[in-house]
């Protein structure tokens, strides 16, 4: 039997004692050759904790999976492996398909996250680690009595990236708005005002001061202005999923709700939807036709600007371009 | 004497004594029947420092304010008992009037704030919990010198509410965005972008990913966009405090300056201020008249766009809406 | 030999013992003085790397530095004397320039940055502090199994302010939302929302719900709206360097492209880019001439809006004001 994804990792359980956060050091997508066999030979599909002891066989044929680390801490120890890239079933589940988006083993939208919100609780994240909500304010005040730290950063299903995985060759300004399952490719910087929610992301080199919405992917060489927004098919943006192909920029304070192609901008300051009106302009400035922007996704070498003196929206490009946007329509 | 509010907690003092921060792990508002007795009869109205050997009777006669707790520890308490909502003269009671909200126990703008600023102190929020600013640079040499933790999360008045307690059925993307004294409906989800200051709040259930200035309030299955504005009274707002109905949608990077009834919509990108002038168009596309916006304020079923050819700003609504609307502003 | 700029501080090294992270408690510009002359005569000159015996002379000779305190721990302690306002050459003379700014010691864009980034690494700021990011994942799964606290905060070149410095007399609500190297005037309030980038800030007093982005600075009196934003040299606003004067505001949601004088406003949500072409209106309502936003810059007394009902982006001043800005210009 295959293995679609593997890890080994560290999970934390409320007082109930179900698990509530995972943490896999170095969790695998598809691996081959002895150590796919390793794996197979010595795992079974599915959820399982198991003691460190349980693990000694696959340590030693399975190296690099930060396995020999864990089976020194006397603690149990949640082992996923999936056969396949079906519906999540399991709280560990969710959390490795997480990792494996944040490790860059897999592009966002690519991975089976269906069942991904039944199967993550939503989580107190704080000082002490992942806590049950209803266990909050008895440790509080335990907490305050004893002027001991507690400080409670987040109430989510999602925790922070970067207390699971740092990829390497990024800047996070504050980490804290980057889901684990956010992708943040090679050269990717993230300022203050950015945000990447899981399953989104980066392909890098990129600059983000705005919102990378569920499901959106921004290419090489792109940028999102300070506040500028991407519309999420999670938050009312409807059935289009929105992305920026390459070189584009969308200025701050814009955002967009349509895909782009290469080389888009749209100015500061605008918004464009996909009801949006658009008078198409010409190299020659001459209006070529008036649609709507959902008739312009995908479409490249795109320029969005409100006029300034009519307070009309327009889309200044070429002939060139709008005879390859006709034809990507009509392909659809 | 009755009890307006009433609560026992830990307090934290600076170096020259005086109480800088607050935490009531179980706040009471107009306690009735047998607690009420006993705490009219074990407690003396106003703000008081007392040792845990002078509450053994209220706690005895109180169950359920986690004084028991609170008792075994050897430390100095603080105990507030309002008999009225007056104006505020200590910083006790003004973290009680917070937590008084942030408990859904007093909507926002239903508690007499006059005098918060006053008695609130701006403290550091540091990982060793409330620190006179003044302190801080010894502070912070001696931790380096030692390689200890010690991080200085904010400096401010308010304290983020997470700290102090977490609704039940919340989601918080960053605590740090939600101050005490913020009212979180059950099924609010506060995004990344999202904040909401002291005296305001949702009613809940509502996605918030924009800000929620003080004094405004979100009504059930309203939303407020990324990065989405309401208009504070502190903030230039003026007189018109604002407000959303029920299931009204202000879209990603608009705002509104002017309360909303239920089911408005204002679209992504677009500011409505008291001041815009608007072009109310009814069911037929006509034009009735146009208004400033601040006529419109609390008006329902309107939907706020800029006409994305004249970049004229529009309400469409209906005959009805119009007529109900009329109606709303001749009371007034 | 002048000194131009002088400190002693905790240094933070990398595995491979490069240092990465500088505290400065008491940072010195151009002393004078017997201050110094004792720095003058006891020390030397550059980037060095001490024992806290090496410098007792000069801590005999310089009180007010945090010597004394640094003394007593035994550990190596990072010295730095600046001759002159050189191109930085080392990490710690980084953190000192940034230190000089956030200390108040020295203005926004005054300052010779030529070579912070080349001399900044990227480094994990986390609970244990700085850490290089390739030592984390080690450092997470043994915290992870220990249930020991590991947070990551930031992964960046620059660290927060307020792990450095906090100026007397401001509010920040979310400290990782300003960089070290901010200059935050007295009766500066940064809101959550808020964000200062290094060497960029304001005078005091201010309210900043918006972005402050490099190299722009804000006048006394002046807010900058929820969301507001700034252009920055660093972010594609090409050669302008934005500020504002006295009594602005950019409202929220809006933005500027261009340096504003004193008394000038931009209505919430509309942003005005160097290209912006813009219809000057006198205070007869009469259209003076129409401009590109670039030929406003700098100028005073000027309000700007887009029309509600006609779109037009418009300035609307008075003829004082016109005149002063041709001339304004006309020196240019």
């Amino acid at each position: 039997m295959s293995t679609f994804a593997f890890a080994v990792g560290v999970p934390t359980h409320n007082r109930s004692g179900d698990i509530i956060d995972c943490f896999f050091p170095a969790p695998l997508k598809e691996p081959s050759g002895d150590l796919a066999a390793a794996i197979g030979a010595h795992s079974t599909p599915g959820t399982h904790i198991m003691r460190p002891g349980d693990l000694t066989e696959l340590a030693r044929h399975a190296a690099g999976l930060g396995i020999d680390t864990m089976l020194e801490a006397d603690r149990p120890l949640v082992v996923v492996r999936l056969t396949e890239d079906a519906d999540i079933t399991t709280t560990p589940e969710a959390f490795l398909k997480l990792h494996l988006i944040s490790h860059r083993l897999a592009l966002p939208n690519t991975l089976n996250l269906e069942g991904i919100f039944a199967n993550l609780a939503t989580v107190a994240w704080t000082s002490r680690g992942a806590v049950d909500p209803a266990d909050l304010t008895a440790l509080q005040l335990e907490a305050r009595l004893r002027d001991e730290y507690f400080e409670v950063m987040s109430v989510d299903k999602f925790p922070k990236m970067t207390n699971y995985v740092i990829p390497s060759g990024v800047r996070i300004a504050d980490s804290s708005r980057i889901r684990l399952g956010a992708f943040l490719g090679e050269g990717t910087t993230v300022m203050p005002s950015g945000a990447v929610n899981f399953n989104s992301g980066t392909i890098g080199p990129n600059m983000v001061e705005g919102r990378v919405s569920q499901g959106v992917i921004l290419g090489e060489d792109s940028d999102l202005g300070g506040g500028a927004s991407t519309m999420g098919t999670l938050s009312g943006g409807g059935e289009i999923k929105v992305s920026l192909g390459r070189n584009c920029l969308v200025g701050a304070n814009g955002g967009t709700g349509i895909p782009l192609g290469d080389r888009c901008s749209i100015e500061a300051g605008l918004y464009i939807t996909a009801g949006t009106l658009v008078s198409v302009i010409d190299e020659y400035g001459d209006t070529v036709h008036t649609v709507k922007a959902r008739e312009l996704a995908g479409g490249s070498d795109m320029l969005f600007i409100r006029h300034s003196h009519t307070g009309e929206v327009q889309c200044r490009t070429n002939r060139n371009a709008i005879a390859l946007n006709e034809q990507l329509h009509a392909h659809n």
